[in-house]
């Protein structure tokens, strides 16, 4: 199997570990050529050894006529720990040490810290001043250095990209994206090839959606399953970029653009038209839902044992809104200790 | 397979779902009869149906020469689950609704909450004045009511003991120290019956390490292992009555009898004696540490992006006070994001 790293603005191909194309400015993409294996290895070439901290095949339960795939029940408690395995793992076959540089103030933080960490770097974690106290703790025990920023997301951003090391950006290395196949393929392991017939994922970068939809195109194009399950992209309507690039609509964030699904907050998704053509492709939609319905979702989940994070509710949110024909599975991305702290 | 309850005092049957013997007041235990099989229910005769929250096999990785079982990577991230799972399920069987009443503040409030609520059962957890804001916000989660009571550990227990409903008591009820088999049988699947030489637990009430220990004896019982892993129990040192036991010593709780380990609190184990048997018997011991021995090893562990709770690090530290022969499985029991705002 084989693997290149291109420019998704110039096609031009990545030199070292640089984050944008210095050509043209745009985010890579990686193109891994090559069948689906049952072997993780098989599937990412660009991995020669992989950093494990106890993953597993995240369980599936049923409730309340939908499946529900906890990807939370992971080392550092959300799905980001999919991305952050293969992008640090691909750094640590590139370097030996030196230091890596992330701007999340939540989940990806806390995923970079704790590979990043164990793989022997020095990780620096860039955040606004109003991060949550209790998700910076967390990237905090995991021995990486928080750096507050006052100012914008993109002056916490502009501080990331130019520290001294490599930013190890959850959002623009491909590396990132692309280990999030991981999920389709799980997905389709634990279906035993008869997959549900549309799966929800809460949208903000649109990471999640895009390395889901890459997984399962693989699967397709490798002849393992016989159609695409849609995907559906569920946005708080405070937060709903994609929603409107795929209703070919204008999008204005509202003067109070942050919703109680704390952890969904790209207003100005640098990938945002990949992420609605991705969701095109496979007969999807996007569902966006209010602060009432992700409070009311989010707290029927708890009752029933499922116990996730307030954002990741937003895909029971999206699923109640209608009569969804077949067989629906919902991904919970954030455990729900979390927010636990933030009723 | 059969099974027999009876009273550890005076050895009469359980007549209902009693807590204690009515004739001596003593607890109950369970024996079970028959071979160890590798099918979960087969194992467990008392339970009909068996609930499920997305429990998974915890994973276990190796750092710094030791073995490490994630036992926090369970729906309400603690091995509780597996205590609570079996009485619950157990429960279940025998009322179809009604209310259960549990004494707790922490693990065992969270599991039996979220177990409870998801079978249909009203739960009720009573919890001292003192307990932790951010335990109790995961109780209510769940939808279970908390009932907190002035007093001491006593008051609260007597509280639960004599509401209305069945008192699911995690330490007196033998279905939840028996669930706890369940920790035996993964770990001599993961090992494919080439058991570790020794397993290290933390040590409050003592359910993990008599579950243990019971799963590990019907293990040897049953042929498929030869000889029984030693049980290495650790407390901290302001909580260490197991350990003074052992060594023959007697026990004054000190007046700070709080450590850093805050889940390990119980200064007098009503099955003390038990559990230091039950050590005994594997040929084990019984390791005291310090609340900075604690915390280092918390930080440590940390680091290597093994994010437990402070209480779970207890048995790092043990580990690390002596030079061990052979292979070594230390229990981590709770997760980080429990205390994460404790530090």
């Amino acid at each position: 199997m084989e693997c290149r790293v291109f420019c998704l603005g110039c096609g031009r191909e990545r030199h070292g570990l640089e984050a944008r194309c210095s050509h043209c400015g745009s985010p890579f993409d990686i193109e891994v050529s090559g069948k689906y294996s049952d072997r993780l290895q098989d599937n990412f070439p660009y991995v020669s050894r992989w950093i494990s901290l106890g993953e597993v095949q995240t369980p599936i339960v049923s409730a309340g006529g939908a499946d529900f795939k906890l990807d939370y029940l992971s080392p550092t408690f959300s799905y980001k720990d999919r991305g952050a395995r293969a992008l640090v793992s691909f750094l640590r076959g590139r370097m030996d040490h030196g230091t890596i540089n992330e701007d999340s103030s939540g989940n990806a933080g806390a995923a970079i810290a704790a590979y990043g960490s164990a793989a022997g770097f020095r990780v620096r974690i860039f955040t606004g001043s109003r991060a949550r106290e209790e998700k910076i703790r967390q990237i905090e025990s995991y021995g990486a250095e928080v750096v507050r920023v006052e100012g914008s997301r993109e002056d916490v951003q502009r501080a990331a990209m130019g520290a001294d090391g490599v930013y190890a950006s959850h959002v623009l290395m491909p590396e990132f994206r692309d280990g999030i196949r991981t999920l389709a393929y799980e997905v389709f392991q634990q279906y035993s090839g008869s997959m549900p017939d549309r799966i929800f994922v809460p949208v903000s970068a649109g990471t999640l959606l895009l390395g889901l939809h890459r997984g399962l195109r693989h699967l397709l194009e490798s002849g393992e399953i016989g159609s695409m399950p849609e995907i559906v992209g569920v946005q708080p309507e405070k937060v709903s970029p994609i929603c409107h690039i795929l209703e070919g609509r204008p999008y204005e964030p509202p003067v109070d653009g942050q919703s109680v699904a704390d952890a969904l907050v790209t207003q100005k998704p640098v990938l945002g038209v990949q992420v609605a053509e991705a969701v095109r492709q496979t007969g999807g939609t996007c569902v966006m839902v209010s602060d009432e319905e992700i409070m009311s979702a989010h707290a029927e989940l708890s009752r029933a044992g499922l116990f996730c994070e307030v954002s990741s509710a937003t895909v029971y949110a999206a699923y109640k809104k209608r009569k969804w024909q077949g067989r629906s599975l919902l991904v919970l991305t954030g455990a729900g200790l979390k927010t636990v702290m933030g009723y």
